[in-house]
């Protein structure tokens, strides 16, 4: 294990957030220009979750500096065949890690705090969205491929717009 | 198109949603004893949601009687590059057809009506959750495969129980 110290984060952490997650999915291919104008909403959507607890999660500190992070929630869901007595899920996000501080098992540690949090808070079941980076990672720590399928919704036409 | 009325979900179908529900996962090879144990809960959560709208959605009529539904919901959800203006995600659930009204066209039409829903209500990007018999009608209407992966949570153990 390597020997960080790890704290929680906390409403200070919003620009350190913004850019864990920026960067996780610049890293993953997305244009710049799209990740700009997700950030300008994330940052908007993130600072009240995060002074009121419901973005939680942790750093890894090399001294002063953060040189890793994971950001968690609990989800409202539809009690489900996996989770039959709850109506929430774990949701794991924004799992980055300084590029001069990989291969050394930092992710990994993460992932283990998240799942004591989520157990420690009653969650029994959880769900993330890997990138291909992450993939191999989550599933040696028993993380399965979902169901879960997406689409892009067309604008609504003009017709129906006047309905 | 099979001339179906439709009508939009409301409060007084709490039960015909659970039995959808139900039947869908049970179809989906789900164990009898789980089933019932999540429609116990599930019925619980759904009532409020019906009743202010967070639940909404539609049924196909065979004269008085409903033959097919369709669950819909907008969910939070950080600002992302697939909606990087938008917190929020539609979600489909529940998408169900009589046994006896199958191979006709019905889910396809109820998804088309909830993507024409979502589009009216402002999403830009939808998910759901495919049973292994509803993949292949999902993909034909362009719906695709996400990274999502999950894990079931084990209980805190007894140590970190005590923190």
């Amino acid at each position: 294990m390597p020997d960080m110290d790890v704290r929680t984060i906390c409403p200070d952490d919003l620009e350190l957030v913004c850019r864990h997650r920026e960067a996780m999915f610049q890293e993953a291919g997305f244009a710049a220009d799209t990740l700009r104008t997700m950030t300008l909403h994330f940052r908007d959507w993130l600072r009240p979750r995060l002074l009121d607890g419901r973005y939680f999660g942790f750093l890894l500190m090399n001294g002063r500096r953060p040189v890793a992070g994971i950001g968690l929630m609990l989800i409202d869901w539809p009690p489900h065949p996996a989770h039959p007595e709850q109506s929430q899920r774990g949701y794991v996000l924004n799992v980055y890690v300084d590029p001069l501080h990989r291969k050394r098992g930092l992710a990994r540690q993460l992932m283990a705090m998240a799942e004591a949090e989520f157990a420690q808070r009653g969650a029994t079941f959880a769900v993330l969205h890997a990138t291909e980076a992450g993939r191999p990672l989550y599933h040696r720590q028993g993380w399965r491929q979902t169901s879960e399928m997406s689409k892009t919704i067309a604008a609504p036409t003009s017709t129906s717009a006047k309905a």
